[in-house]
């Protein structure tokens, strides 16, 4: 910290500052990335493939070091008083290395985005065009408490020829240098630099506010974690920023639906995994089917635990349906921008077709919303109209990941329509160049 | 305005303000544009370009009326000073509108990009998944006094199914206002809502500001003009923004070169256009030819009425050719920084390939650069390793352009990362949505 107002420099809305030398230092290890990024974006994916696999064996190899760390960073955890759900995001024992290892050679399985040719042709004058794929440079993450992104991360960062500049949260600080410490010999020793894949954690908060501030040394940075620190990131950083997460999901049931679609795809979305992005969180049904089919799916939900907030005419079918043990609450106008991350869902019953549109434009957040129907204009309406980063038909919400679409892994899910949109895998984290080649051209 | 401080929110580090009734109104514009994209979304492409050949027809048959407002428009900027370059920018008569409309029909011809399957294949469990092409929603354009710009953004946002919220600098603000209420008219006689396109020159500077805090109204906002503007634009917006624009263009002469290559493409790069993005701003020559391809180069450029900002090898050399007429000048450090735009050239002998690289990774905007060369192994490493939007072999930089690219029209030229880099045609300027088609899969 300097001791002078001159090092400090007003950032943005909410008046964070940014010290000086932290944003020195940053911006030092985000160059010294940068270089080094130069040499692998040359690299052959066969040698990249080796490294990966390189990395893995040696989390394997010392997954003592990384759990011993972790046991440390559990227990300040625990004493500061975590709540169990984020305390088991933090652990990283030796299973779960052993786990991540496997994610990293799984990466290394995955095709090479760099280097494809998106596009070629000649022009007119003979000159020979082609947009490339290459990578996107320095990618800086923002990320909560969660060891295995850390892994995650680098091994997609170095396969898709980036380098990644990390700031993972305090409590998982121990953690993180120790599987840091990992990735780095193992680059040093394969005649990488290690500078390809670092941390700013030493610097706290005042780290992540250097990376939002370090525009022209880091490309893009990707803040990943609760809805308070992605709208942080948006917000205040000057770096270009793809916005991930938050997923306020509908399901759509028309009534031209398959009941015994609707029920299995409801109950799953919302219950197979809970406080997942992709996880249901509303249920509209067309007020002609609602009658018939609310009080069973309902009476299924209940089974599983869930609680139902309901619009007045929800509240009035499910109520009389007389459902043991059903926890039925009234919707309040809150309820419908809500994401729970929770067993509840909200239950609203509309007219049309063309509510459930303009009900899910108005509280969606773009992440993922699914029909169900059998009448094809109503699935070529919803299909069409519905703005967001995936809509399924007749299908869980909970296909939305990178994993299950095949990427491999994931860098996060985008919820923006800038640069890429829905599961983020390696060839969202590339751009483009243009290459000519002349044989003299000029033009007139 | 309102009276009170109540309505004033500090904006971003440099302390603009943002007008809280300018805000309220710019983003109702926004949103009025936003439902009116629903619709435009889904229009067909017969129903677009129809729409586009009319407003080439309006535009036409009422260039009076624009030629008039701008008539009014150039002499206000002509007492206020206005420079050359700036009026013949300003400048809006029957025949650039009648150029305009022509430009206009040619973009109606345009493959339409949306609809376009990016990628499409079927899950494990049947899912059928199709990535599809589809509009960015509202862009947002801040642009400085040309007119042209308001007829290319509109009928471009028009056939990629957006809608354009334009903020066109006061110089041009009658002549854009008669160009738009032209337009508006066609969307209203062809069932489309006008609220598409929308300006808010009428707010002055405080409808940027507001444009600029719109996050959530207007889905990327994309600045064009000089780098003063861009620069605000990029450091103020909490809306993701395209960066458009400053080219630090350098072409290497290595010492594999043609000379009977190097010297038309130096002297096209340079003067064909002045003024202009794509430009040569700097050569860099290899030290073994310098000596002898120097002088034939600078007599070619001096003739051409370029004035030469050389290092001191190069100043060398150049001194002791005495070629009449010679503007020369010892370059300083800040030349290697500086867009002339202008006729003027940066020339700097270097000892090496590495050292072009390293020289324009250092100073270039990642506009363009041109390698002129024989020797296959210098254009690789040349092309792999030089990381800008676009690398030439043996071409002039003037190729850079959407027209050129065989994009028909371009909305700019992107030197960032993300998104789009390089020209921005149609397919620039979509998202891309997943639909995925299920018959009742459920994740496990």
């Amino acid at each position: 910290m300097t001791n002078t107002d001159e090092g400090k420099v007003t950032s943005a809305s909410q008046g964070a500052t940014v010290d000086d030398a932290v944003f020195g230092a940053v911006c030092a290890k985000a160059d010294a990335a940068a270089a080094a990024q130069q040499l692998l974006s040359r690299a052959n994916t066969e040698a990249k493939n080796e490294l990966l696999d390189a990395i893995a064996d040696a989390l394997d190899a010392r997954a003592d070091e990384i759990s011993g760390a972790n046991e440390l960073d559990m227990i300040e955890s625990r004493e500061a008083g975590m709540d169990a759900g984020k305390l088991d995001r933090l652990l990283f024992d030796v299973p779960r290395v052993a786990a991540a290892a496997q994610g990293v050679r799984h990466v290394a399985t995955l095709p090479d985005p760099i280097g494809e040719i998106v596009r070629g042709y000649n022009l007119p004058n003979g000159l020979r065009l082609q947009q490339r794929r290459v990578p996107l440079g320095v990618i800086g993450m923002i990320y909560e408490a969660r060891p295995n992104v850390t892994v995650d991360v680098a091994s997609l960062c170095l396969k898709s020829g980036n380098a990644a500049i990390l700031r993972g949260g305090h409590a998982a600080q121990r953690t993180n240098a120790a599987t840091l410490g990992i990735v780095r010999d193992v680059l040093a020793d394969h005649g990488f630099d290690p500078a390809l894949v670092d941390t700013v954690d030493e610097y706290g908060r005042a780290g992540a506010t250097a990376m939002m501030e370090a525009r022209g040394h880091i490309d893009v940075l990707v803040p990943r974690g609760g809805a308070g620190l992605i709208q942080a990131v948006v917000r205040n950083s000057k770096v270009p920023v793809i916005e991930t997460g938050a997923g306020n999901v509908h399901i759509y049931v028309d009534r031209s639906a398959d009941l015994d679609k609707a029920i299995p795809i409801i109950l799953n979305a919302k219950t197979q995994r809970v406080g997942v992005c992709n996880a249901a969180e509303k249920l509209l049904i067309h007020r002609d089917v609602a009658a018939e089919y609310l009080p069973a799916i309902a009476s299924a939900l209940v089974q599983a635990g869930v609680e139902l907030h309901a619009d007045e005419a929800a509240y009035g079918i499910i109520g009389s349906a007389g459902i043991e043990g059903a926890n039925l609450l009234a919707a309040t106008e809150n309820d419908w921008d809500t994401e729970y991350l929770a067993l509840k869902l909200g239950v609203k019953v509309v007219d049309s077709l063309d509510e459930a549109i303009a009900h899910i434009a108005a509280h969606s957040t773009g992440h993922t919303e699914s029909i169900i129907a059998e009448d094809y204009s109503a699935i070529e309406e919803f299909t069409s109209r519905v703005d967001s980063a995936v809509v399924m038909v007749n299908a869980s919400t909970r296909f939305t990941d990178g994993g299950v679409f095949g990427f491999g892994a994931e860098l996060g899910i985008s919820t923006q329509k800038m640069h890429a949109r829905g599961p983020m895998g390696l060839r969202e984290m590339t751009t483009t160049k243009w290459v000519g080649y002349g044989m003299g051209q000029v033009r007139r």
